[in-house]
């Protein structure tokens, strides 16, 4: 019975971490909406602050858009820009991306020691 | 002299996040580990038990024990078998760990509703 609950609660956890990469995992999402949680951005100066091409930018951006973490604001400026910035709902993630953070800080003071 | 410090500071949480996605990120590491924290595996296991085929999973493996995350032992069995668990420096990815479980199941709720 034991082996049976600790089955099904391996399954449930590895499907929730799964989701959530899902969601935000491959190279770009997770670095880039840690740039934006320190303020909005124009798609330039998020292509140039991540180090990102265009296109990549642009397809990673739309598909945190339709998981509504980041929102797409165009601006009647002459030319015409586009800003990012994140949305409320991006706030849930704040737990995952302190955690990220602090433990890249730990493991870089660790190898470099 | 904000800007320049509110600069800084965004560089150094994108470097952290980068950092960690290093080590962790990709498809399979941060599911992997997840599995190995309910208990060691052996390799057929955990190849069935994540889908994942045994070419990939014997690279992930590789890198996460390169990173001191996962120890490998050969057992003298016959046929011989190679079990995987944690080692003692993975409990620092904890908080990454419980922080994406727990929003993998918040996210499915959201989303289902």
């Amino acid at each position: 019975m034991d082996t049976i609950l600790t089955h099904e609660a391996c399954k449930r956890s590895q499907l929730a971490v799964r989701d959530t990469l899902d969601v935000v995992g491959g190279k770009w999402k997770l670095v880039l909406l840690t740039v934006l949680r320190t303020g909005k951005r124009r798609f330039r100066e998020l292509s140039r602050e991540v180090g990102i091409t265009p296109r990549i930018l642009s397809k990673e951006l739309q598909e945190l858009e339709m998981n509504g973490l980041v929102s797409r604001t165009v601006c009647e400026t002459k030319p015409i820009t586009v800003e990012y910035a994140l949305t409320p709902y991006s706030e849930t993630l704040s737990e995952v991306l302190d955690a990220m953070q602090r433990w890249g800080e730990q493991h870089r003071k660790k190898i470099i020691v």
